[in-house]
């Protein structure tokens, strides 16, 4: 399990010259940064007076966060096993034309499990980005520059995991399903960062930026 | 050690309601991510036959990119000590004239010693993305979606990082200090970005987007 590794060692095997962990992976990691962070801004909000007023909503901010931590670390671990299934695809025997049929179906159906994976980090990114604005501006402003992090980082897993949606997609056959994918990556993208917008204005604001 | 919790606890920790480990330390590691991936490109070009032509410069750039690798983990761990430091100072007691002139006094010093350490945090990022435009053109363009991953990586944790000079900087009442501080960190942003911007078009262009 890579959650499980230190982060040391997490990191060395992201150095190493193998193609698993990768991008993706890196995707889900920083993407449960950003909502580690901003479950941060959250819990030194919660529980004192001075935000008690703001504390229902904090709270409920704080549980939809952690659970979409949860599930990015799982996406951490899920996005090396479904690239790791491409390349076992890619080492089928080519010798006859039935065998080569077959490893060019598998291949395809593994970058096609592949492309789901990092889609769905980055969907999960932007539900974080999405609870972005609520927490930099109601939590604690004492800690708005880990908000703003947890922003920055959450933007970058979004990104990071859309570059390893379009690297599978350029070697998908499937038209249709490319299509679908990119419009769907196209508009998780903008909903991204326009919450990211929202919430870097309150960061720069209330920074004095 | 915070690089030696597993990457579950070291969130764990990130999430809770302490100050530290906060974004400073989120920073280190959005850049140490970054020279990973870069450091993955590297591997998964040196020693190849078709890469021979690069092999000598992809080399230097390894060994580059894994000593600010291994810099920007300590700072993850440097930026929560400095922190700390700061936090010890508030506790200090102020109950006479002297108690509180030794106590802001402790504050200031505080405050610069966690000033310097995002903005070597922001610096060594910085570095990071200069290597990146190498790196991303010459490097195995088979696994450009993780160079792509590095240059994100890295970039975030720049901004992270001059979140956390900025913070730190409207708490410093030494005008020359601040004013000093605020042109090196405008400088190196400016040296980030444009080498963010001539890596990404390498990219983009590669990937086809």
């Amino acid at each position: 399990m890579l959650t499980t590794l230190t982060v040391q060692q997490f990191l060395t095997e992201l150095a190493k010259g193998s193609a698993t962990p990768g991008g993706g992976s890196a995707a889900g990691l920083a993407g449960a940064q950003g909502a580690a962070l901003l479950a941060m801004v959250c819990n030194l909000t919660i529980g004192r007076k001075k935000y008690a007023e703001v504390e229902t909503e904090m709270q409920a901010a704080l549980d939809r966060v952690e659970r979409l931590r949860l599930r990015l670390m799982e996406l951490i671990e899920e996005d090396t096993r479904a690239f790791d299934g491409v390349m076992a695809a890619y080492k089928l025997p080519k010798d006859t034309p039935e065998q080569k049929a077959a490893r060019s179906a598998a291949i395809q159906a593994g970058l096609k499990e592949a492309t789901r994976t990092p889609m769905e980090t980055l969907k999960t990114c932007v539900d974080v980005l999405e609870l972005a604005p609520t927490v930099v501006s109601k939590g604690n402003p004492n800690v708005v520059s880990d908000g703003g992090a947890g922003v920055l980082s959450a933007h970058a897993g979004m990104m990071i995991a859309a570059l390893n949606v379009r690297i599978n997609l350029n070697a998908i056959k499937d038209e249709d399903f490319v299509a679908e994918q990119k419009a769907e990556m196209d508009a998780l993208i903008a909903r991204g960062d326009a919450a990211k917008a929202q919430a870097w204005a309150i960061v720069a604001e209330r920074l004095g930026m």
